[in-house]
């Protein structure tokens, strides 16, 4: 039997195993561990599943879990940027579109240039299903660091306007999610566990 | 702003968080590292992406991604049952079934109904879908096993008719996947990482 396209297949997903090693800088909920890539990429696309109803638009929800699912996979190459680094800027860098290309390009041509095509979407931004994926991508750590008493905003002495500039794009996807949201922001500066500048 | 169904669905994706502790037998790959249910759900929903090509059958690759996505939740409550453990049988148990009820029913009431029963059609085995699922969900630790010079085939002394009769329920989603998956095991009996009865 001719395993030639399963083969590739195959490789690519011995691959991105090494998604479960990155190490991002926020914590799983009500803990001190690090959480990796993988766990994020499962609970984002797990955050798709159930909030999918509270997008702006009509979304595809099967686009949204691809992008979730694989938008940290070149991290494998460039590795984690932290959002409120001041250094190195999250936008779409040279390194990460070389790892791109490196890591899908496991895949047979086809789904190799569909998958590129899915992480450039979502890195873009633009779609509906792109700003509904950065949505779940904002909220997540936001939950993570109110159950943290500050979390990588006390670490990094981020503060309210820091937080405000990088969580107001939640609104591009949901409205009804950015509301909780600011909520949960301003309720964290009454508690304390977040400076008001 | 009325946030009762927000706030039920944001209790759910704060409980699920428990699925990044639960430990399960197998490693990551070419690692002594024990892989956790979050890390191994993503890794099925990424091999469900890349592999549905390869299913018997026409199928939902939303839903096949919803089951692997959601499979090990109730372990939060009923703990990870290892495939080959001879005491506690990997069936969909008393506990599994109070586990789902608890957990899919802090979402509000609809979602948790059609989460309980995409769970259930999992467990059951019987839909081109849960035929699909229940062939990622065989084909990871395969992989994983072979890599790690037997893995836990070794670590507990599991022969190859063990292994044979675990994972040929493979065929029933992939007849694809299931002779490759074939050839591997009988690579590891010829490679002495997978002992001949």
């Amino acid at each position: 039997m001719d395993f030639e396209i399963l083969l590739k297949q195959i490789d690519f997903i011995k691959e991105i195993d090494k998604v479960k090693y990155i190490q991002r800088k926020t914590k799983l909920f009500n803990s001190n561990r690090n959480e990796n890539d993988a766990e994020h990429s499962w609970h984002l696309a797990m955050m798709a599943l159930i909030l999918a109803e509270h997008a702006n638009e009509p979304i595809d929800v099967l686009k949204v879990i691809k992008m979730v699912l694989i938008h940290d996979i070149v991290e494998i190459d460039a590795g984690d940027t932290f959002i409120y680094d001041t250094q190195k800027n999250h936008v779409n860098t040279d390194q990460e579109r070389l790892a791109a290309n490196r890591i899908f390009g496991l895949l047979p041509q086809e789904q190799s240039k569909e998958f590129i095509a899915v992480w450039e979407e979502f890195e873009e931004g633009l779609t509906a299903e792109a700003k509904f994926a950065r949505t779940m991508d904002r909220l997540e750590p936001l939950l993570q660091n109110t159950s943290n008493n500050g979390g990588t905003w006390k670490e990094f002495d981020v503060d309210y306007s820091k937080v405000i500039k990088k969580k107001k794009i939640i609104n591009e996807g949901s409205t009804t999610i950015w509301k909780y949201a600011e909520e949960l922001i301003n309720e964290s500066v009454e508690k304390g566990i977040l400076r008001k500048d």
